[in-house]
């Protein structure tokens, strides 16, 4: 439980990450420890000791008794106590949990569909898992009604950014495309993992600015985040979109 | 206190309102009540019963001792305890809590820093008061590393918005001025009542898409939220503004 003046309640002023584990093993915690402190470092709340948040993701395993099987643990840091309005205590005093629950694989390829909710490009906090996500939850929450499993969230200037929990990849001219990090999408742990694994592959990839067009003539589109790996994207907006078995070959890659 | 999975907490899903209180009084009730009513529609969640809503926030204020002086009472909802993911359980069921304290009006004009953080037009939190207030601390944090009180908030598109905890306003002409809610700004309850307040003056009041230049040429600048009510604003980037009678003419009227 936490205090009604936890400016992480209050004001969505934190972070979180979401790690994959296998048969209790975190997966790539150091990278997720390493994005959790760049984004301390971003929006101005120190760093959290990374033994500390391995200890607390341990026991939240350990407790939901999620020591065998596919698991997710996510890690959460608020800004702390804060009293009234914008401004943090002087010295501000972070709080950080985990928790642990059950993350089986979503079953087939994703269907996804275009969400009127915008990326703020424009805010450091579209690059960075904050506790502001109310956008993704709404973007979310369009693609459902629409009968789709995923948005994709484009940002202020019509450039394709990301689904709302996952990052964007399209093969075009035997080249891979993902949307720049300053179209306002993270700095996704997987994201990362795949355009090595493309490399490794001999596959250029290109950190695009690109609208949605682009997309209509993709020869394959798929989606990426800690917990779901690799993903294929079925169809956008009802219309269907070619499969490619690059999929089935970076799921190996990255493992 | 609060579950650790509560997607306010979590995801920033939820709405507050922040409310005046004169000597116990609680200042524009029904307002404030109607607009986060309104807000529920927009991001899909039950609107709050407003009578225990009442009943919440009077609690709050006796409990803090604020019976009398100047006070502010929050009142926050959230979406409810979660699960794991961005979707909402099929029935959510939201938590309200109201909290109080005292709330001394600033002292003297404000000094407003242009803040590199932009709003989100493209996402109607923007015209809501959420739990995902992120963009508003990052840009406060930036306008008092730069010796401000406030930021003034562009959109992406590069247009005047608002503080990061106030709409504006600016006279120019003889006409008062104020950004469209389109642009990406909360329908204030006193950006409301100060529009009927100049209406009677015989005031014009334009909702307008206008850029930062447009300040630069104002004949005077203010800044309003239910508790500063009407607060002029100094300077812009360290550049002095001409001051306006106009200001407390309006105080008067807003009461």
């Amino acid at each position: 439980v936490i205090g009604l003046d936890d400016r992480g309640l209050t004001l969505g002023d934190g972070l979180f990450e979401t790690l994959l584990v296998l048969d209790g093993a975190l997966q790539a915690a150091p990278e997720h420890l390493a994005r959790m402190a760049q984004g301390c470092d971003v929006i101005g709340l120190p760093r959290p000791d990374p033994d500390q948040a391995l200890r607390l993701m341990q026991a939240a395993i350990t407790t939901a008794g999620l020591q065998t099987g596919r698991a997710a643990v996510r890690l959460t840091l608020t800004a702390g106590a804060g009293g009234r309005g914008l401004e943090r205590p002087p010295t501000p005093a972070p709080r950080l949990f985990a928790t642990a629950a059950p993350s089986p694989l979503p079953q087939g390829p994703a269907r996804l569909a275009v969400s009127a909710v915008r990326r703020n490009a424009g805010s450091p906090a579209s690059r960075l898992k904050t506790l502001s996500y109310l956008d993704n939850v709404l973007a979310r929450r369009q693609a459902r009604a629409a009968g789709a499993d995923e948005a994709l969230m484009l940002n202020g200037a019509g450039e394709v950014a990301c689904a709302s929990a996952a990052n964007l990849f399209w093969l075009q001219d035997g080249r891979l495309h993902t949307p720049a990090l300053e179209c306002g999408v993270l700095a996704g742990v997987m994201r990362a993992k795949v355009m090595i694994a493309a490399a490794r592959c001999g596959l250029a990839v290109i950190e695009a600015h690109a609208g949605p067009e682009a997309l209509a003539a993709a020869e394959g589109l798929f989606l990426t985040n800690s917990l779901i790996g690799v993903r294929p994207v079925a169809n956008l907006d009802g219309r269907p979109l070619p499969a490619t078995d690059l999929v089935e070959s970076l799921r190996g890659e990255v493992g």
